[in-house]
């Protein structure tokens, strides 16, 4: 695993509170978390494409007050959080950035950090800006999805933009410890190489089994239970993932490469009946499972 | 899905009754086959490599008498399971043959059915042989694993050897929907095709992932939980799967190859920035896990 640290603890400054909060796109990551939030008493104040999702969440008393499309409700946040897919949430970025003056903390919960991070130095709001992305989710996406307590347990990384203050740190760091988060600083450059191997690999390699199968004619429910596990990923949100690949093209492409390299090698070892090296092959995987 | 029929029904010959059934290797498929079968009233003659397995199965009363190594008590076996390695299984077959004269039915839930149907003729017990396939099991592997109720409503696939009785695949249908399963009936060489699809490159393609993740010096602890899920299957046995994949070789090369251009084509068009492309490899993705 690359480096992280712990973040907060002792002597750190401490976080701004937070009485309201901005959660945009109320999808499985951000439906989630403002379940949380209000439960904990945090005022939600929520925006969703879909119209119905933003309706249901305020039925469920768990949004307090709908962000209208001019984002002037921002004005009231005390922390924004950016859950929608990577692309759009750099598109909405200058727009919150003008429209929360008195937020703490704006943040997000992509999967790939550089791109994001770089576009909140670029437009002014390094000092306030962490990126965050939770190692938690579902291949089910939308408000329906989303759940209380999906981040219990679950490793946070915030990658801090240049210059930004340690209180946004700290803020950020205590808005995900308070869903039951542990949260791990780490540059976003680092964050996006590891995660190219420890997430974005399994999901693009879930996804392309789900092709060969259908290039094979064989439906998803001829699968035993190992086999439905392999290809859960494969029913990942399209719009979320394409954004994340596309932008961190330059990552995955050799955890990609590495992947072909080893099927290949199975296949060659298949293919002069190598019973020593499919015997490795398989032995390998199952000590890594150990790991 | 390839051609497949439901096994038995009406007019069909009435399976043996199975009083005493012997399992040969009480690993998670075999140990939970004797835990059904006991817990039904069958008397469950059992043998295990591991001495400690077998002493287990013994005291817990799920074996009723442990199978020596002269293999003498199958003679009381009205039906024989080889529960084995496919390798080993067709090892045992021809002392197996010798011992159970009684038995309707000998049948082995191995994952590759060609070779061992083909041993089955050869060594002359092809009238009583149907091969059997549980699509059930677990990446844990041994007694310790093995459970009740692990067969309840899974595929089961039956594969008689050439000239095997009506009345020997009425009895495996039979063993099998006793313990909750589905038993489809199809021809051994179909089934290595399908599976080799359905199941093996499932498997293969999730050790492939590990390999590719302990390459780059990530341990499974790393993942979030559709990372684990993708991988789960990696910890499966090595000695049961290595077999399996060099037997069916011919069936699970093209498999694989077609999984290492699906992995290539997405590797390309993320280097060419295609959105267009990489969109449609999620939006497929998805599509084939409704299916």
């Amino acid at each position: 695993m690359s480096p992280a640290r712990e973040a907060g603890g002792g002597g750190h400054p401490r976080g701004a509170p937070i009485h309201t909060a901005a959660v945009l796109g109320l999808g499985v990551v951000g439906g989630s978390l403002a379940r949380d939030l209000a439960s904990l008493g945090v005022r939600v104040l929520g925006l969703d494409a879909d119209r119905g999702a933003l309706d249901r969440a305020v039925d469920e008393g768990v949004v307090a007050d709908a962000v209208g499309a001019d984002l002037a409700e921002l004005e009231e946040a005390d922390a924004v959080v950016l859950a929608v897919p990577v692309d759009v949430a750099r598109d909405l970025l200058p727009g919150v950035a003008a429209a929360a003056p008195r937020a703490a903390l704006i943040t997000d919960v992509g999967s790939t950090k550089g791109r994001m991070v770089a576009s909140a130095e670029a437009c002014g709001v390094g000092p306030r800006f962490v990126g965050g992305h939770p190692l938690a989710g579902d291949h089910r996406s939308g408000w329906s999805a989303s759940r209380r307590g999906l981040f219990q347990g679950a490793v946070v990384y915030l990658c801090p933009a240049q210059g930004a203050a340690s209180r946004a740190l700290a803020t950020a760091a205590d808005l995900w410890r308070r869903v039951g988060a542990s949260p791990m600083v780490m540059g976003a450059a680092e964050h996006d190489r590891t995660l190219a191997w420890i997430s974005h690999l399994p999901q693009a390699a879930s996804t392309a089994i789900a092709l060969a199968l259908a290039g094979g004619g064989h439906p998803r429910s001829a699968l035993g239970p190992g086999g439905q596990d392999a290809t859960r990923l494969a029913g990942s949100a399209p719009s979320m993932w394409a954004p994340v690949a596309l932008e961190n093209a330059a990552e995955l492409a050799p955890a990609l490469e590495a992947l072909e390299c080893v099927l290949a090698g199975l296949r060659a070892a298949l293919g002069r009946q190598d019973r020593v090296e499919v015997e490795r092959f398989f032995a390998e995987g199952r000590h890594w499972s150990g790991t």
